[in-house]
Formats: C-alpha cells, sequence, structure tokens
C-alpha cells in the first residue's frame, strides 16, 4: 500500500481526538446481525413514525411555494416558526420568558453540546460532569482539552454534597478560574437512569448559583434529551426554569429520542452571550441544519403528531422498560442491583461479585454468546471523588425487542451463575 | 435588561470567530423584500426540483422497512450505498481507484472544508488561498488562528508562478513546518467565476507536488462545489485525479449547488488518515448527516434525478449569466472589465473609477437604490502578494430572475454615470 513518507503534523485538537470505546461495540453489531444488542443507543426501529413523517412531508409538499422554499438554505439560527414553536413548548413545560431568537436548532442534541463546548473551554479547562457520565460527551470534552471531574451520582443523580466538595476542592486548587461548565443530564440520566426529585433540581442550581458568586460566570449545561420518555410521574421542572433571565444555564434537547433521529435534530436555548458564540461557530460548521427537516418537524409540532409520537415511544418503552427489568428479575442472582429508571432508555446494573470491564471473562464470555452491553467503565471519567464499580454496565431497551432482551438476558445470567460457581 | 456581573470567559476559538461581513447582507435583504439582491450565495428557488425530491421521498417510504431504517440513527461516514454512488461518480469522472470507506458525507460542503481545517490546522498554522477566495472559508481560518497567505489569481484562478513565489517566502520564513493547506476552488471559483485549464491544473498539481519535497506533508484542499454548473465547455480534471493513490488531495463536492441547498449533503474523499481524523470531529459533532436526506439523495443519484436536476439547473444558469452580462454591457459603462464565467454562480466586475467598498459613496447609493453586491474587499485575504482593486464586486445569478437582475444592474449603471461626471 502506498503511504507518505511521513504521516501528516495533525492540529493539537485532532491528536487529542481518540476514537469513542463504543465505536467497536457499535461495530461489532454491525458486523454480524445475530448479536443481541443491549448495548446500543439506537431508538426502537420498529416503532418510528414513518406514517407521521410522511403525512408531514405531503403537506410541506402540497404548495410548491412552500416546498420550495424547504430545498432553498434557510438561516443559521434556524427556521423562525419552528423556533418558535420550541419556545411556546419550552413555556408551557415551566421555562418562563423563552426569546425564540435565543434558539438555535442543530443537527441533534449532540451539536448544540460541541458547540457549547467549543465556545467555553480551551484546553485544560474545567469541565464537571455526572460521575458515571454520557460517554459521547467526554470524547467531546477529551478533544476539547479540557480537564473533567467526576461529581458522585446516586440514584437520583448528582450528589448536592459532592458538588459542593468539588467547588471547594477547585478554589482550593486556585483553579477557579479554569471552571467552564457544569454538565448535567436533568433527565434519565445516561448511563443510569437517574432522575433528579424537584428539591435536587433546586438544592442543585442552588450550589450552582452560589459558586457563581466565588469567581467567573461558568455555565450550567442541561442536557435535558430524554425528558420527552418520561415513563413514571413527572418529569420535574428543567434547570432551566430557575433561569428566569436567561443568564446562567444553556439547556439543549433533541426530536431524535422520542421522535426520530433520521431528521437530525435538536435544539438548544442559550444566554444571549452564548448563543451569538455558537452561532458563529455553526455558521461556519454548516450555515444551518437542515432547511427540510426543520420544515418536517414544523408542521410535526404544529399538528400535535410530535406529541403523538412522543406517546407512542413512552408507551413501548414503558413495555420494554418492563420486559427488561423482569428478565433480569428472573435469570440474574437475586443480589444483582438494578437501578430502575423513571424514563429514558438504560437501566444500570451491578452484578456482585463479577467483573463487567471489557478486558473480563464476563465480557468475554457475553461477547461468545453474542451480547453485547456497555461495560460501566466506560461512562466513567478520569478524576474521581469515589471508588466506583466494576462490576456495573449499562443496558438498553431502546433497540431489542422484548424477546430478544430476555434471550439476551438469560444468556448473561448463565453466565454469570457459571462464574459464581467456578 | 439583566445581565451577568461580567461576561463568560468563553474559548480562545469564540473570541476569534467572527461575525462575517456578509451577514448584514444576508440580514438586510431578509429585513427588506424590496432589495433586489446580486450578492446573495443562494440558488435558483423558483427551480428547486421540489418533484423530484418528492418522487424520491415516496421511494423511500413505499417500503415501510426501508422508511423506518431511515429515520433511524445512521453511520458517522454516512450511508454506505450512498458512499458507493459518490465513489462511482468520482470514477466516472476521472478520480481513480475511488474506495468509498474514505468518503464522508457531511452537512454541505462547508462541514467538509470546515473539519479538514479543525484536524489540520492549529493558531499559527499557515493556509493558502486563492486572492481573492471565498470568505466563509476565511471565516473558518480566522477561526482556527490560520495565517491566511493570499496567492494571485488570473481569468483562470491561482497563478502558479505566484504560489512558488509564497511557497519560497514560506521557506525563506524558516515556516515551512507550519504550512498545512493550500485551499483551491478547483471550478468556477466564488468569487471570480475562474476556471483552470487543463494545464494550469496540472501545473499546480506539480508545484504543489514538488513543494511536498521540501519539507512535511501538507494538504491540497479541493473545493469542487461548483464543478455541477459547469455551463460551457468541460470542466477539467479534478485536481484528485492526479492523485492516485489517495495521499495528498481531500476534495470536497456539494449537493446544494446543482440539486438543492435544503437537503444540507456534502461530501468529501480523503486519504485516510485525514478520514479518520475527520471522521472523529464529525461524531462529536453529529454522529452523521441526516440518515433521512442520505436516503433521499441515494433514490436521486441511483435513477439518474440529480443528473436530471443538475442539467436543469446549468440550462437556467446559462440563461441567466447571459442575461446579467447581457445587462452589464447594456447599462454599465463600457470600459467595465466583466470575467465572463464559464460556470458557477457569479460574475467578478471592475468598474474603472469606481470605489466598491462598503463604506464607498457607490455603495451607499446602491443601498439607497435598494441594489446588493458583495464588495470585492469582503472576499480579500490580509496578506496579499498584490494591490487588489478597490473597484471589484462579485454579482450572482443565483437567486434574482433575469428581470430583476436587470433593474438592478440598470439602477448601479445610473449610479456609476452619475458618480463617474460629478
Amino acid at each position: 500500500m502506498p503511504e507518505l513518507a511521513q504521516s501528516y503534523p495533525l492540529s493539537a485538537k485532532a491528536a487529542r481526538t481518540k476514537d469513542s470505546p463504543i465505536s467497536w461495540l457499535l461495530k461489532m453489531v454491525a458486523d454480524d446481525p445475530e448479536i443481541l444488542s443491549l448495548a446500543a443507543g439506537l431508538v426502537d426501529q420498529t416503532q418510528l413514525p414513518h406514517d407521521l413523517v410522511q403525512e408531514a412531508i405531503s403537506k410541506v409538499f402540497a404548495e410548491e411555494k412552500a416546498a420550495k422554499e424547504a430545498l432553498q438554505y434557510g438561516t443559521t439560527g434556524g427556521n423562525p416558526r419552528l423556533r418558535q414553536l420550541i419556545a411556546e413548548r419550552l413555556e408551557a413545560q415551566g421555562v418562563p420568558n423563552v426569546d425564540p431568537d435565543n434558539i438555535i436548532v442543530s443537527n441533534g442534541g449532540q451539536q448544540s453540546l460541541f458547540n457549547v463546548t467549543e465556545v467555553m473551554a480551551d484546553p485544560g479547562d474545567i469541565v464537571l460532569v455526572e460521575d458515571p457520565t454520557y460517554f459521547v460527551y467526554m470524547d467531546v470534552l477529551t478533544s476539547a482539552g479540557a480537564r473533567v471531574m467526576g461529581v458522585t451520582t446516586d440514584e437520583e443523580g448528582m450528589v448536592p454534597a459532592a458538588l459542593r466538595e468539588r467547588f471547594a476542592q477547585i478554589r482550593s486548587e486556585g483553579q477557579r478560574e479554569r471552571l467552564k461548565i457544569l454538565y448535567l443530564m436533568s433527565y434519565y440520566t445516561n448511563p443510569k437512569g437517574a432522575n433528579m426529585s424537584a428539591e435536587r433540581r433546586r438544592e442543585i442550581w442552588d450550589i450552582f448559583q452560589e459558586e457563581l458568586g466565588h469567581g467567573a460566570p461558568f455555565l450550567l449545561l442541561e442536557d435535558a434529551c430524554y425528558r420527552d420518555l418520561c415513563l413514571d410521574g413527572e418529569p420535574g421542572p428543567f434547570m432551566k426554569s430557575f433561569d428566569g433571565e436567561n443568564l446562567y444555564c444553556a439547556v439543549s434537547g433533541t426530536f431524535s429520542k422520542a421522535f426520530a433521529p433520521g431528521v437530525r435534530l435538536g435544539w438548544s436555548y442559550l444566554p444571549e452571550e452564548i448563543r451569538k458564540a455558537c452561532s458563529l461557530q455553526k455558521g461556519n460548521q454548516d450555515f444551518g441544519s437542515s432547511n427540510l427537516n426543520q420544515n418536517i418537524v414544523r408542521h410535526l409540532m404544529e399538528t400535535g403528531a410530535y406529541d403523538e409520537a412522543a406517546a407512542r415511544f413512552r408507551s413501548i418503552y414503558r413495555t420494554k422498560r418492563d420486559g427488561l427489568i423482569a428478565a433480569l428479575k428472573e435469570f440474574w442472582p437475586a443480589d444483582t442491583q438494578i437501578l430502575e429508571p423513571l424514563g429514558g432508555l438504560y437501566v444500570w446494573v451491578q452484578l456482585p461479585g463479577i467483573d463487567t470491564d471489557p478486558g473480563s471473562e464476563f465480557f468475554k464470555a457475553a461477547m461468545d454468546a453474542k451480547v453485547l452491553y456497555v461495560p460501566g467503565k466506560f461512562c466513567y471519567c478520569e478524576e474521581t471523588q469515589q471508588e466506583r464499580p466494576t462490576n456495573a454496565m449499562r443496558l438498553s431497551y431502546g433497540y431489542a425487542s422484548v424477546d430478544e432482551m430476555r434471550e439476551a438476558v438469560a444468556r448473561l445470567g448463565r453466565i454469570a451463575e457459571r462464574l459464581a460457581t467456578s
């Protein structure tokens, strides 16, 4: 094979950007259709609302003028009517005084997280995350060269005392001016499926506000991507709802989880200064998200079809979550610790006495049995406040059917049993 | 209005990222529908192929399984079948041995340019560009902190001797290791509408190859976004066609110019090392472009509908280019210098004795007459090898109708006449 005499001198950023461990998991599934995956972050494909999308497209294309507008360039910030609908929805969900001009429509929620990080964090800057947290966002942070500090979580998410402790530590290290982002998954976290009570939300907000008094402003980045997948009870208030003057919190959401990832749209609502900075980044990246898709989603929101699809998904995921948990209780050791989620797509499980790391016997045996899960380890950041379990895993009820999940869980149960008695 | 006690300490990158001068031009058009714009980089909206898109969508949605797949997440690199079709098309256009695995589908061509720059250029690194060049790419370079050096152009594009001179200069400055990208619009440049002869292409390639021998590898970034808008003659070979082993040249293209910007898709074909690095960036940004739109474009390419739309656009733009040039000859002073383009969307015009800069009398009078153009100045980079004209402007025949263009040109002609005699 031909080669360059030497490799390209890539940018410092490229040198920092690593392939996510999750990519080889995904590649494995792609390469072997027999694999039962409890690892994939995909949504339930059988339930994707092709009928509703088709209906919306028919509406967009019913009028030639509107169809042609949808096929032209849009603006960087996004379709004005769509942004207005997102603003109205946020207000209906308790976020006060939402100005559509400070909303940016993005390519999924991911681009919002990426751009907020781009405009806030230089190499060596500090970002606080839940420990464990969303691994793809950790990839973004690694690529940005950020110092990622974990904050201990419990069944409800971030632990207030642990957050206080981190803030105190950062100050005592003389690093307070390097603190840029507090990243928080405010609903049904990835990977733990944890959800804060209303009290916890308020407490975290108050601690955050208090810390703002100790140095330069830093941003609360609220990732609300699973909010519309509330399966039991109420989802609780947005962190953003406490930020009545739109000064301290950036919130991002998505149309991927409760509607369709294939339209690749999300949004963020941002303090003006941050919105301006993110908008310039997005302009340089792509001038704005697909105008066609934005028109489709606009129709879906206008007609209530988005809500209809989300309700359909909630009902499906409720059944699937219950099916997965029932299987775990049936097939896994009685002392298995299951964090039963109230929403989202993930169940966090710990198998006492079993190492679940990628190099472990359990993981290898699972691979041999053609079952994939996400080892807890993939979700851990470098700097932690706690001893982290080596026996944890993230199981998703997004993609696989209840029968497939039962089968996968049964196989893993047999492996766990064998390892326990060997 | 409420405010933070101080502003957010934004990242170095955010601090470098400036609002493009073109944005206020665009905003002006958006705010006043009476304005006749020869400035917009938009495509002809009346000709957007809504019928072909609708047909492709019907095909994608005809089968439930395929529809649901299109609504799921795709892969970061893009739909495999679409990449194969792009590869086959490139090969048919003279690029040898195209491996679809080294193609990345992007959000328009812009995201390809952005990501190649991200993985190559650190602050202070050198990027060579045509002088004048595509201003949005200059925004990307400014944001990356690159040192942008212009290479003199003539009616054919980049001047070989000027490129040699730049290379020699960089070496004599001891900066050869900072040289990262040679950016070249290989077809119907923005803003000049210049197109290299086959000989010029080969000559530039040979100079580039020779320079590779003088230091670390750097990348030829070929922006081929206007290739499918060849209006007369043949478009000439891709620079990439000289790179038989896919080592030295990254080429990017788009479905925006000859099909529809609203689907927001483009592609790049990259040396493997660069492809890997860009793919990681794209993964962190958005996981991959809209799967739905990729399936639409896949159908369009499979059925020949893409080619049909491109041919339709070529025919339209031929008429519109001719209309604009006829109007210029009719209404503007006889000594007006018009660079008649063989393709693309732009005509570069110089008005002897008239200053066209944004602060000029001519520009202000044009605004008063509700006509917008892009002042040449917006397309000039900081470091130049030449005295640059203050009387140049970029006129686009993309968006406005022939009648509108005639009216706009007539108004500007009257202003030029008035200024010449005053």
